[in-house]
C-alpha cells in the first residue's frame, strides 16, 4: 500500500470559495454572511471535482489512498478573527470529512485548525477533538504563522502552544506543520513562505527542549523539510557549535519529513541524508506545481517515480517510506 | 587561484562590539554616544583578530584570497534610525577597508549598507560610492528585510529599491542578498532566517521583470541559495505554472549562488543542478559554523573539501567556481 500524507482539497467545487467570500464580505457588513445551511455542495459535485483529480492521479501512478486536509493556503488564519476561523474551519473540515465518507479507500482526513494571530492555541481543541472523535480524522496541519507572513506568534516551542500539544498526546495525533497564504508582499505563498515556514519550525525545535516536555509529540515538516537536508551540515554544525545533543538524538523521534521535493536530485539527496525512518511518502498533488517537466515527461509532482528510480535505498526502506512511517506517525491510521 | 567571495569581519577586535554598544546606548541617553573618533583598533590588533583566524584558515584550506565584509549579523539594520546605521556602516566599513589595506594579498572589500527600515534605498548611495572610489571595494551587501525579520519593506523587486540598483549598475557592483541578526523571536539568525532571505529573494526575482528592467545588475544569493537548489524542480515548475521563461532565461544572467553548503551531499547537489556558470566559491569562514564535523574530521565550513570531492564537475567547471565566475561577478576584482 502506497500512503500519500500530503494531499489539500485544492479542488474543491467553487461553492466552498464562494462562501468564503462571503464570510469575508459579512466581515464588514453582517448582513452579507452565509448561513452555515448556504453551504450546498451535492455529493456529486465532490465525485466530479475529485474523479477528474486526486483520484485520477492516484490511479495513474499508483498511489493507494491520500491523507487530505483541506487547502492549506486557503485556511486564511490571518482573515478575520477566531470566531470567522472557527466557522471557516468547521466548513472546510466537514467537507473533508464528506470526501473520506465518500471515498474510504482512497482519503482519510486530517484537519485544519481554528487558528487566529494572537488567540491561544487552546481554542483550536473543540475543533480537532471533533475532527478526531466524531470523524476519524488522524491528524491536524499546524500553522506557526498565523498572521500570514509577519511571524507575529511565539515560536511553537513557546509553552504558549502546550495546551493544544497536551490534546495531541492525549489524542494521539500529529501535526503537519504548513503556514497559508502569504499576506505579506515579500512572500510568494508556495514559493517562498511555504519553504520558509518548513526551515523556521524546524530551527525552532533544534533549539528547544520540546520534545523532552512531550517525548510522544510527533510533527512533519513537509516540502521535503523546506531547505533542512539541503543544509544538513549546518543544522548538525549548529547544534553542536550550541552543545545540544546530535539532532538524531534530539529531534528524530518526534519530527519526520514528507517528500514533496520536485526533481530527482532533491529527491537523492532527502533519502541520502535524512534516516529512512524519519521520511513519509507525499506528493501534495493537486498542488503548488501542477505542470509537466519538459526535462522528464511527466509531472513535475509526481514523486514517486522519483523514490522508485533513487538507487541508494533498498526496497525495505522504501516500503517505510511509502507506507510503514506514515502508519507509525499517524498511529490512527488503521489502513483500508 | 581560489577566491572565497564570502566571508565576514566576525573577528573583530572587541573594541568594535564596545563602539556599538555605546552607540546603541546614546539611542536613548545622547552623553552616552560614543565620538567617531573614539573607535580605537591598532593596526596590531587588526593582525592578531585575522591572524589565528582567517588567515590561518586560508593558508590551511588552500585558499587565496576572500571578498570581505563587515559581520552580516552585526549589521543590525532594525537599530536606531538612518543616522545610527550610517554611523555604524561607515565604522564598519573603514575597518575593513584597514583590513584590505593591511592584508592586499588576501583580502578585498565588500561593504555593509546604511539601510534603515522604511528609509529609502537611494540614502545608502554616499556609502556605496564613498567605499568603491574611494576605498575600491568591489561590491556590496544588500539586507532585504532590515527590520530583522518582520519583513516589512517592499520586495527587491519593487522600483522602491531601483535608484540603489542604478547606482550599482553604474558603479558595475554586484550585492550578496543578506539580511542580519534577527529580532523576532521566531527566528534563529544563521539557522533559519538567513537561509529564508535566501530562498525569499530567489522567489522575489522570479516573479518580476527586474532584470528586464536591469540587464547587468548582479545578485549573490548565499549559503548556496538558501532551500533554491534543492527545491529546484519546484521552482522551475513554479515559473512554468506563471507562464514565465525557463529559470536560465529568466534568472541566470543575473543571479548567482554561493557554496556555503556545510556537507558533501548539499554541495554535490548545488553542483549538479545549478550551471556552473552561476556558482562562486564561498565558505563563509569564520562564521555560522565553527566546529569539525565528526563525520569527517574537517570543519564543517571547509567547503574547499568538498568541491575537490565532487566527481561529477570537471576541473575547468571548478575553475569557473574557484576563480572566473568572482572575476566575472565582481567585475571590479582585479586579482592579485
Amino acid at each position: 500500500m502506497i500512503v500519500d500524507c500530503h494531499g489539500h482539497y485544492t479542488t474543491a467545487p467553487r461553492e466552498l470559495e464562494d462562501h468564503r467570500q462571503k464570510q469575508i464580505a459579512g466581515l464588514k457588513d453582517p448582513k452579507l454572511s452565509p448561513g452555515k445551511a448556504n453551504l450546498n455542495i451535492s455529493d456529486d459535485q465532490i465525485r466530479d471535482s475529485l474523479e477528474s483529480a486526486q483520484l485520477k492521479l492516484q490511479r495513474e501512478r499508483g498511489t493507494d489512498i491520500t491523507i487530505f486536509s483541506p487547502r492549506a493556503s486557503g485556511m486564511g488564519h490571518h482573515i478575520g478573527d477566531a470566531q470567522t476561523s472557527e466557522h471557516w474551519s468547521e466548513a472546510c473540515n466537514e467537507l473533508i470529512h464528506r470526501v473520506c465518507m465518500l471515498y474510504p479507500q482512497n482519503f482519510v482526513g486530517v484537519c485544519q485548525l481554528p487558528q487566529s494571530p494572537g488567540v491561544r492555541p487552546q481554542n483550536c481543541i473543540p475543533e480537532l477533538e471533533r475532527c478526531v472523535k466524531e470523524y476519524g480524522f488522524i491528524g491536524c496541519n499546524l500553522n506557526p504563522d498565523p498572521s500570514g507572513g509577519h511571524w507575529s506568534e511565539p515560536p511553537l516551542t513557546d509553552r504558549w502552544w502546550y495546551p493544544l500539544y497536551e490534546k495531541m498526546v492525549e489524542l494521539d495525533v500529529p501535526a503537519m506543520v504548513h503556514v497559508s497564504m502569504a499576506c505579506n508582499p515579500c512572500f510568494h505563498t508556495t514559493g517562498s513562505h511555504y519553504i520558509n515556514g518548513d526551515t523556521t519550525a524546524f530551527m525552532q525545535f533544534l533549539t528547544s527542549d520540546l520534545f523532552k516536555d512531550f517525548p510522544t509529540l510527533k510533527f512533519i515538516i513537509p516540502h521535503g523539510g523546506g531547505a533542512v537536508p539541503y543544509h544538513w551540515g549546518r543544522y548538525r554544525g549548529i547544534a553542536q557549535d550550541m552543545k545540544r545533543p546530535p539532532l538524531k538524538e534530539l529531534l528524530l523521534n518526534n519530527v519526520y519529513f514528507d517528500t514533496c521535493v520536485y526533481h530527482q536530485p532533491g529527491i537523492d539527496l532527502l533519502l541520502k541524508v535524512i534516516p529512512a525512518d524519519n521520511i513519509l511518502f507525499a506528493s501534495e498533488m493537486v498542488g503548488a506545481v501542477r505542470g509537466i517537466d519538459p526535462q522528464t515527461g511527466h509531472y513535475y509532482d509526481d514523486t514517486k517515480r522519483y523514490i522508485d528510480a533513487n538507487t541508494s535505498l533498498g526496497a525495505g526502506d522504501k516500503q517505510k517510506i511509502f507506507e510503514g512511517n506514515a502508519r507509525k506517525v499517524f498511529s490512527r491510521f488503521k489502513g483500508r
